[in-house]
């Protein structure tokens, strides 16, 4: 299969990209480095992508962006900033993409724990999660072509954990949430939020 | 105790505020009618609202608009509306109402059931309710002064699937699911997401 990975800088999409390379075509693509430039916060650098980077089956996405902080420091700007990156942009690769993706295609998108497990400054975050995930349940009923499209939601990333300087012993290693990805692609569920620690 | 009821004139609103009135000052808001007037989608218009209202116990929501369509028949700004005024919205109500309402006070917000059981058409409205819910479930971690936040989840309101033309045997009286608000402005619970069903 021939899959875009966007967001393949990442903690995450680093290992990704090692695991999806296994045994697809992997074209990557992010704001500033890559086979492909996109900026998922913007419709039309997301349709430009998709018409210049040929045919393919597969979508994944381990960007996106939204931001911490305690909802009476949050300005309206500082929520919707989140609501325009990592909820729409992972929506509007969906939306656009379904125009251009193969038969049989899938996308993968990416949440997070939070959406389920908040803590002290995660409302924007958590409410980004959780409505994605919403929209993924939604729009898995409409799919036709044989298309899929699921979310996976890693929890706290050990790699992640140990550059915030936290403890990083309740962290799952990026190589291990990488398998989620993988299975999403390689599988026939459609609607699903991946749970990682099913796929360790 | 003195609450606001913003969005009093829809199905759910009307008998909301003829429950909430048995026992408290119901004071009523919408953009075109009530005691004040507000439109949810400006956080400006909110903020006006709360330096006019004068002392309050709770803040009730049953207002908020979300666009119903395919996803492929969605525009990104279709998708932005919903996230702008149900989701922000209210959002925006718990935002800036925690720097005037006193102490003790309490948020009730209104998703819906398609946050967990979706239908074909239903990607906005869904993304928007889940996010909300996930956004309930962070920010009462934040709640000081013995503030509490909750949303209301109602399933499919009987009156609405009659004026739909839809089969109305599997809804709810909009009576009875206005006993769940009640339960969210006179309980103690906190970051809860309240199932309609468990208050008939």
């Amino acid at each position: 299969m021939r899959v875009i990975l966007i967001g393949f800088t990442g903690t995450i999409g680093r290992e990704v990209k090692r695991e999806l390379g296994l045994n697809h075509e992997v074209v990557t693509a992010s704001r500033t480095s890559g086979d492909f430039r996109v900026d998922i916060a913007s419709p039309d650098s997301i349709e430009a992508l998709f018409r210049h980077v040929g045919s393919f089956d597969a979508v994944v996405c381990t960007a996106g962006a939204a931001r911490f902080g305690r909802l009476v420091e949050l300005s309206h700007d500082d929520l919707m900033f989140g609501l325009g990156n990592k909820l729409m942009g992972q929506v509007n690769l969906v939306r656009i993409g379904l125009r251009f993706i193969n038969d049989n295609g899938s996308f993968t998108l990416t949440s997070g724990i939070l959406a389920r497990q908040p803590m002290p400054g995660s409302s924007s975050i958590s409410m980004v999660n959780a409505g994605l995930e919403g929209f993924v349940r939604a729009a898995a009923l409409e799919m036709e072509r044989g298309i899929r499209v699921n979310v996976v939601s890693p929890v706290w990333v050990k790699e992640t954990l140990e550059t915030l300087g936290w403890d990083s012993s309740i962290g799952m290693p990026a190589e291990k949430v990488a398998r989620s990805y993988k299975a999403s692609v390689d599988g026939k569920q459609n609607g699903v939020v991946l749970d990682v620690q099913d796929f360790v």
